[in-house]
């Protein structure tokens, strides 16, 4: 590309290291126009690596990577990180199966040091990086970049705890500060803060803070405050100043973050200071990009494929499961004012911002804070209100004690609504949600529905906010709504039959039970029909809820000479686990086998591609029922016992 | 008891509330003889109770309990309040099998409002019952009572900045700073606190927290400071000042918290006061026993049966599982290099502490954080080194995310020691450590080491660190270590075979497989000889690494009639489950039957007794398998297919 000269000539940072300031001032300009132009096309986390192009030049600048290690939080604002450590050829790639990771990724790079999405954490493994380095006598610095919003995350707190009083530390902090948690301060520090807010480029992204004050950003801008404190700050110029009187950690800001020569300074002052800190970098998310800039509700967090020139979604989506769950939640808090909600920093994407818009009063965004989520959900229904937390499903791995012992134990009617469970695909390892079933079904008293369809969802949801006595779950994929599916016949328990068996007619036809959870009833059906014609006969049923297992499953299962359990979740304690635990209990002894999730951790792709390269697709059932129907009947030809 | 006048007439908080001051002076002193004379013949948490008998009683006089619900962190510390509750006269049965719970506990009382002991959860519980207050139109104030050990936690920070931004709050946040995580300030704050050491009763607390600093009282201290920042403060006055700017939060403080009258002063101002505040207490762990004061090491936190008279303990306690591993760790570290090792909070219950004095450079205590734990642990294994994280298995629920993200995806080098592995027993439901197995073994790549003795527990540590590929696991129960058992033979996988079955001289005799893990083969092997006399050929294995499962445990499974697992863990997604899947899997259709802990919270009672309550022990084993062998036999009766 004509307009990438400098861009092109970048392979590792020591490349950048030799630039003049006009030609860092043009890489970053080019490095703006290839975001735009390349994650329009793959989809991705426009508008935070946007926000972050000077900064990230200016860190590799200042610091040596990867001798100095950078550890990017969530990860998700690493692309000019990676445009800049010789991958800027593979964004074609970026999210597809094979290609660049969304996140860092250490097979890509060793300028990469983790893979997890998940928020909060970078500063506990910078931690541990900066006191690796001390006891095997590096002299290197740890570079830890956190966003505002994640420095809510109780595991930030445990270390910045840890890194303060290590006076050895090597770590410096880099706060992403990119003004969706940032607003004018009221109280104590209205004060202190008065001189600064007179800088121009203050008051821009005050504005911009003000016209986007929502909830989280209350709970942000409450953190940041109590993290900071600072009394005093200049645009652009390096404030050297004990700001962290109670963390006894020195502080560097507010450096405009889309200022390089202020960057580099700060980075540069950070680089030779004996001890940890934090510098403060205020940034703009979105910056550059018009489309984005404009779009006030998230700033293009996260786009699918769009118009590069307009910011507009290029593909029609239809209606999805969390719109659906949307209504469902909007409608129940309409007939039962003891429902209120709460997200831990996602309104938006777990579709709760209705319910918020029509009852402000009922809901609570608490930050990025699952824990406190789960436990203050224990807490309101401890005083008589029943809450729905709405939460991605891989999220909830960090709330399992809260979910154990606040909720359960107590007995509480807490109900939790998982949004991207099982596989969703291209966010990469870290973003599947297959471990829920696996956690929360060790719960005692908990009961965890799987809806198939959106029809499903309203019925599950409504039962789940009837029960009074412990925790419910309601899970459900990534994605769009199936079409519905009729049940033939609902059992006692609730148990729906999607397909009878066709009438034994031979004594010979081998009988199959599906047991298909959740979305995977769409495939299962297809691949009931093509195995009744290979000459078997074979029941679906769908349990609606998976835990605890259904008296009726068990009945059915022994009727059949083979049951197959179907889940969107990893194998191991996940549902047929636990319908196969529930058959041995009951000394019904069928051969159970299961199609689930393998134990492994699965590499970006997209949710259809790997269902069918984990054969959880209907092809991918028939093929391994019809293996296990030939050891079956292999088997039961030996002498038994 | 002579002594105990005015404790025998309370009945309710409202008996408390008709005494005088005199009255309630007396009261203190009753209620102090009276948890040293029981808690010396039950075992229990004596010094936590012994510093807040004064803190309870201005509770129950300032405010309404249960209109006012009380939130005590972790509850060991609810003594007091239990007494002052109507339950003084159950104290000779705490901790005892149908007795008084250690914690609070909801069955027993209405005063009681949660049931776990797990750290940092009351601002979580408090914020979500103050909000339900608000929707419901309640006049009332919550009070959360919280060590200020337990604010190190991430769970406080969320919760604090929840609490702090919402003006309608009604918690008053009690932090009951009991010394044992508090020391002179430096920095910043020492000049401010100048005029406050001046104080004779403050000067002796200094005394104290100089005697007892170690690394958790540094990270504890450092936490203090950085939530409380206080300026200014008066012995046994209430200084109302915008201590918390930071947080917007009202502060009172610092009150002597064995002075009834400074302490009903401030809880006067608190239940008036509108919105959130925070009332700092200073008390002293063990006060008024010269035993427990003694005691530097702890204050007596935790102890077993007693000599009221002298503190010692009247039982003699033989070679522990921690002592086991405390002196393993210490032999690695002096081999190698790269061992390092990390804490939560409790170097001395984890057998760290042994480690810590001979390497101190090597030995980090996080403070009450098992988060940073795990993610920190996570950083020390990327810059080279070896960590041990060693943690009580229930405490490992809170770090679930921080192994699968932070650890197992980067497949990184981290041994988790877990102690209390299994039932616990007489600290209750929330005590017992029955999840790790479920949640752990979901981990891709994860290896887990159950050891059935000490000679074991030696052994499979030492093969755990030399794995560097992922993170590995060794679990042990609480308490003595048992005689060792030698193996017959060690199969190739490192399945240790205990027993095997004699010749199998009829070919009716059915064969049973008992697969034992770790120290429930005592049990096994003395239920097989049983068994065995009774007719049945019965092998047992130990498979030592219960994660994966062995190659040699599905062929041998292959072998027999019946495969038994046993476990000292909950059944579902449990070593059983898992063997289970795997025999699924591999087309094994043998009967499988699994003895675990079922799904449900334990009573508190001994680890004896429950064992024993659940099917368990020996006598347990031998009466379900000799139940399943009838319904094997009677299922092979009836036609197959």
């Amino acid at each position: 590309m004509d307009e990438c000269e400098i861009l092109a000539g970048i392979a590792s940072p020591a490349d950048v290291k030799a630039l003049s300031p006009e030609q860092l001032e043009q890489l970053a300009s080019e490095i703006r126009d290839f975001l735009v132009q390349k994650v329009s096309a793959t989809g991705g986390h426009l508008g935070p690596n946007l926000g972050v192009v000077e900064l990230t030049i200016a860190l590799h600048k200042a610091f040596d990577s990867p001798t100095d290690p950078f550890v990017f939080d969530t990860s998700h604002q690493s692309y000019v990180h990676k445009i800049l450590t010789g991958r800027h050829d593979q964004f074609d790639t970026l999210r597809q199966k094979g290609g660049l990771s969304g996140y860092t990724s250490r097979a890509e790079s060793e300028h990469d040091w983790t893979e997890s999405s998940h928020a909060s954490a970078s500063l506990s493994v910078a931690d541990g990086l900066s006191k690796a380095a001390a006891r095997t006598g590096k002299a290197n610095k740890t570079v830890a970049v956190v966003g505002d919003g994640a420095l809510t995350g109780g595991m930030c707190w445990e270390a910045l705890n840890n890194i303060a009083t290590d006076k050895s530390s090597n770590v410096v902090i880099v706060v992403n500060d990119n003004g969706r948690s940032y607003s004018p301060t009221i109280g104590g520090l209205a004060e202190n803060l008065a001189e600064l807010r007179m800088q121009p480029f203050y008051d821009r992204v005050m504005e911009q803070g003000k016209s986007t004050l929502n909830s989280m950003g209350w709970v942000g801008r409450r953190t940041f405050d109590a993290l900071h404190a600072f009394k005093e700050g200049v645009k652009n110029t390096v404030i050297t100043t004990e700001m962290f009187p109670e963390l006894g950690m020195k502080y560097i800001g507010p450096v405009d973050g889309h200022n390089l020569k202020a960057l580099e300074h700060a980075f540069e002052y950070a680089r030779e200071y004996e001890g940890p800190l934090i510098v403060h970098v205020v940034t703009e998310k979105g910056r550059g990009y018009a489309p984005a800039e404009a779009n006030t509700a998230d700033l293009m967090h996260s786009t699918g494929v769009i118009d590069p020139r307009t910011g507009d979604p290029l593909s029609e989506s239809g209606p999805s499961w969390t719109g659906q769950f949307a209504k469902t939640l909007v409608d129940a808090g309409e007939r039962r004012e003891d429902i209120v909600a709460i997200t831990a920093a996602m309104a938006g994407p777990t579709g709760l911002a209705a319910f918020g818009s029509r009852f402000p009063e009922r809901f609570y965004d608490v930050g990025i804070a699952e824990q406190h989520a789960v436990a203050s959900a224990a807490g309101l229904a401890l005083g008589g209100l029943h809450p729905i937390v709405a939460i991605y499903a891989t999220f909830m791995n960090r709330a399992f004690d809260q979910v154990l012992m606040d909720v359960a134990l107590t007995g509480l009617p807490v109900t939790f609504v998982l949004d991207r469970a099982g596989i969703t695909g291209s966010d990469g390892a870290s973003h599947n949600g297959v471990w829920d079933y696996s956690l929360l079904s060790i719960v005692p008293g908990i009961r965890i529905a799987a809806p198939r369809d959106g029809e499903q969802l309203v019925e599950l949801f409504d039962e789940a906010i009837e029960v009074s006595t412990g925790p419910t779950v309601v899970r459900f994929p990534k994605g769009n709504l199936p079409k519905p599916i009729e049940a033939i016949e609902q059992l006692h328990d609730g148990v729906d039959v999607l397909r009878y068996g066709e009438a034994d007619q031979d004594e010979q036809t081998p009988s199959i039970l599906l047991i298909a959870t959740g979305s995977t009833a769409h495939d299962a059906l297809i691949a009931a029909d093509a195995l009744q014609e290979s000459g078997s006969n074979v029941t679906v049923v769908d349990p609606r809820w998976v835990v605890p297992v259904a008296p009726s499953l068990l009945a059915l299962a022994d009727d059949h000479d083979l049951v197959v359990t179907i889940e969107d979740g990893v194998m191991h304690g996940g549902i047929g686990a636990l319908i196969s635990e529930a058959l041995n209990c009951a000394s019904i002894d069928v051969p159970v086998r299961h199609i689930a999730v393998p134990e492994k951790f699965l590499e970006h792709a997209s949710r259809g591609q790997l269902l069918e390269e984990l054969g959880m697709d209907a092809p991918g059932i028939i093929a391994s029922v019809t293996e296990w129907l030939e050891e079956i009947t292999t088997n039961d030809e030996e002498p038994e016992v």
